[in-house]
């Protein structure tokens, strides 16, 4: 990758490929976590609602996963314009609220958390700024340490998301976090297979539509990849869950839309497995990144690293993603460092 | 329209057409509903889950932002796979479900039903089709009163969906609900304006990608019209909130990339103005859907009646995004009324 300073993307270059070692340092500060999550433990919540946008939003469509899945917990997204354009003001007794957000900066973000925690919210801030308004508004506030991060499009702020999500979720529980330390090795091994996204990205040249798909864990990874590809290469990329797909989107594949699955080992990858006749019979190319038995379907993607357990795949099912963004914007000549039309802290009311 | 029997997108001429009048029938059917408004008012939940896939998502949408502004309620999407791919089993005790599904036959949905029930939520299911698995899952059944959809594209099971929604929550909590009552009478006032319609169909003739926009009650509009023109037209349709839009995808706009933004009167529609100038700056072309007022911001649109509080706009400003679906479709040479690898209902598991 190119990280010459001065070049387009060299920021995010650095970014994506420093993902490893700054996971590293989010490993050895973990006191903080085990704070929050014992003032998670403490509350016991019946109810959870998550607040993000952008990027943010598919760290929180990941804790919902782990939320549902491993806490046996209702959970809901935030509409924001609720609260702020439309002045509810709900009942949130019991309810845990997570606000998750790089910059911690978003008005309609800290008024909304504002709100929940007047209306008795235990509320909790992920962010990558611990003095921001966010972080202060909240009960709690959990820093991912990603360090700075200067390019437009979110690459390692997203994983570090992933990452101190799942610590806090899953210390909340008790649960044994300790095969967490294998993850920076594997990231390492996982973005050393840089070229095989080159390659997708020359062949995505002339690409304008892409559908990005996958489903339980892996689709939260689908709607990011989406989001890169729009925000860098300007591309129409759309995600689906695999199971909505089926509902509708379908008959808008064909030969001349790539499809990127997503289909890590795991029981997100075997219902997915399900969708692939369906799809493939639309004549449209998948590439897969998932298992390597996974990538034998179509003969074409890249494989990740086995024996990983299902909910610390996003981690590194991202990586040749934002890899493949990063080439393609290239390929286009943009850079995806400063995207057309958008700032780094998006302020919406 | 075109709806002599045989030609393509009659079935979805006749579907759109007949919304008024089938409105009516669902206007007298009301005692069904005041039934199930009243388990609902005696069980008093805390929280909701919605539970949907397709179109009925979008109008488990809808419900999500009446639940959240007008009961104060915590609301959630739920995601399937959780409870059927994941097992999970979550503690539902003083939880609402209630399942939207115009054939109330997908597999996944029917067995997250039951599970739901069985973890102590009460459960209603919203459908087309009273004897219908889900409808005989759930405590609570609700018949939307469409009559047989036969297109597969839904236009008026989405509409009475909305309808039937309506007057359930909003009896739920003891509201006035007479002024639906104006509504067959907009609804046809709307459809009248067909040729804005067909005229703006010819301008997207050669369009691969488009953008649907709107805030508030009118995202799920953004949201179904998108799934329509991409149903039906096999364009790369994608809807997003007015404030998502500026958090990435705002840079892949340009002029080669047509946009419709949703915008009734009322606080949705003053929340998505706040967007409207980085939109415009972005060279593309705005149609817009709303208040006579808004289309004046680009002067390209389609006027929807005033005077018609933001709770029930989504049922007028569907209607003109049906017809733009069919003409649109029709004009590129397909046929609406069978998209291509598409069937009626949809078994996920």
């Amino acid at each position: 990758m190119r990280t010459d300073p001065g070049s387009p993307g060299h920021l995010m270059a650095a970014e994506i490929a420093e993902q490893p070692e700054s996971w590293r340092t989010l490993l050895e500060g973990t006191a903080q976590i085990e704070q929050a999550a014992a003032k998670i433990r403490d509350a016991s919540p019946r109810f959870v609602l998550l607040l993000a946008r952008g990027t943010s939003d598919h760290a929180a469509l990941y804790a919902k996963y782990l939320l549902e899945i491993r806490h046996g917990l209702p959970v809901g997204l935030v509409s924001p314009s609720t609260m702020t354009a439309y002045s509810a003001r709900p009942d949130l007794r019991d309810v845990l609220m997570v606000a998750v957000s790089q910059s911690g900066g978003s008005p309609d973000l800290v008024r909304t958390l504002e709100v929940a925690r007047e209306q008795g919210a235990l509320t909790v801030a992920v962010t990558n700024n611990p003095s921001s308004a966010l972080a202060a508004n909240a009960t709690v506030s959990v820093d991912i340490m990603a360090g700075t991060e200067r390019a437009v499009a979110a690459t390692k702020s997203y994983t570090h998301q992933l990452l101190a999500l799942f610590l806090l979720l899953e210390r909340a529980r008790g649960a044994d976090t300790a095969d967490v330390g294998r993850l920076p090795d594997l990231a390492a091994e996982v973005l050393g297979q840089d070229e095989s996204m080159s390659s997708a990205a020359a062949r995505y040249r002339f690409a304008h539509r892409l559908v990005v798909t996958g489903r339980g864990y892996s689709y939260p990874t689908a709607r990011e990849a989406a989001l890169k590809l729009m925000e860098t290469c300007y591309l129409s990329a759309q995600a689906f869950s695999g199971a909505d797909l089926m509902h509708g989107p379908m008959a808008m594949l064909d030969p001349d839309v790539p499809v990127i699955a997503v289909m890590a080992e795991g029981r997100g990858g075997d219902a997915m497995r399900q969708v692939m006749p369906r799809l493939t019979a639309t004549g449209a190319e998948v590439f897969i990144v998932g298992s390597a038995e996974a990538v034998t379907l179509t003969g074409r993607g890249l494989a990740l690293p086995s024996d990983v357990r299902e909910e610390l795949s996003p981690l590194l099912e991202i990586l040749p993603l934002q890899q493949l963004a990063l080439h393609l914007a290239l390929e286009r000549g943009s850079d995806p460092d400063a995207p057309r039309g958008l700032n780094k802290v998006t302020e919406t009311l």
